[in-house]
């Protein structure tokens, strides 16, 4: 796969997205990300892209023309084009393993203040938001997408790290987790994980996890509930 | 404000965090951001922060110790600590909003494998969840978290751009925008917005507003209907 992020700050992204998984996954060459500075699609010398809004209004916008023409500049038959955008449809695990099947994803680093609609309307196929909260930009939005997306493309994570999405996608939150040592500042781990009965320590990560879900997230606990009731008819 | 993130990738930090008006508000000392090395914590010579799960499954935990001294290291009356969690309650503007009120904020940038459960009853006070998504670490979780939280600040924003937040804050999504040029490849600014009839624009944007947050955000729409009914009453 490769991801292309079209930003104003491409300076921004070789630190967080060199580190750890995605690092090694570019080493490997499974996934190449790109960052592709937008200044230099601008019409002037000055590196021109925004400007205020027709009708007035708060802050400057980003141009149509830088937009178009760099997406232009990269784009394929299967590229599919992204937008970071508070309107957006919200960015969940579903939609990430959605975007890991295709082979040439283009995010553009939306600027909060926004981007002219006509870009948009000619260069975008889909706007995505990561959440209800307004970001300075969109570029930690576009490494937190091409982060979620990379870690699933096949051998990216190692057969031991990739079985915990298992227990994510199955819906529930997951349960509480210990490690060494067995007691700390009076605090121990709970007597069934030390027992080595396997069907005794999952049935206790089952009620956990469901109890959690429940507590917690009364909304996943529902879909949780509508699903298994579907598997089992 | 004082954020501290403790992490086990503290090279991830300087770039995204110290680029625009992040780094603005660095430079001018509205905001102080600190990344803190979890291995400076570990009680071996290799520095050893995770180890693997009582009770078997797959990925390593974040171990008790490192995370809560480092916790201790930083800790004042008035700090609230933040692990970034997929078990949390949902990151969003009205939490980034009290955030900011905070004088000092130590978010623990969790690994996605999980943390030792009693790392968070003696050391956090909030999980929080940026999504339902699952990211290689919470380090990208939580550089979201402080820019949302960070330019809310007082100062931190001009004039011009922190107008932007209430347009965003009344709950309905944003409406088109449009600037130069007036036509690019056949696709013209929409003639109200060159009338420089204020009323008729802000009606404009008002319906369109309406309409799209109608269409692609039935949850905010609900929401908005019943603050206008309250508001009215």
């Amino acid at each position: 796969m490769q991801i292309d992020i079209l930003t104003l700050f491409p300076e921004m992204f070789p630190g967080p997205l060199g580190e750890s998984i995605i690092g090694r996954a570019a080493a490997r060459e499974l996934a190449r990300i790109q960052a592709i500075d937008l200044r230099r699609f601008a019409h002037d010398a000055r590196g021109t892209v925004d400007d205020k809004p027709y009708g007035g209004g708060p802050g400057m916008l980003m141009k149509v023309e830088p937009i178009v023409e760099a997406v232009e500049s990269v784009r394929r038959p299967e590229s599919v084009v992204i937008l970071t955008s508070p309107r957006g449809e919200r960015f969940n695990q579903r939609l990430a393993a959605e975007l890991a099947k295709k082979r040439h994803l283009v995010i553009i680093a939306g600027h909060y203040e926004g981007v002219d609609q006509r870009a948009i309307e000619l260069a975008v196929d889909r706007e995505i938001s990561l959440g209800d909260f307004v970001l300075t930009s969109g570029n930690l939005a576009a490494m937190v997408m091409a982060d979620a997306i990379i870690r699933l493309l096949p051998g990216v994570l190692g057969h031991d790290e990739s079985s915990v999405d298992e227990s994510h996608s199955a819906g529930l939150l997951e349960y509480p987790q210990y490690t060494r040592p067995p007691e700390f500042r009076g605090l121990k781990v709970p007597e069934v994980l030390l027992s080595g009965d396997h069907g005794r320590v999952d049935a206790w990560r089952r009620r956990q996890s469901e109890r959690l879900t429940r507590e917690r997230r009364p909304d996943l606990w529902e879909m949780y509930l509508q699903t298994t009731e579907t598997e089992l008819k």
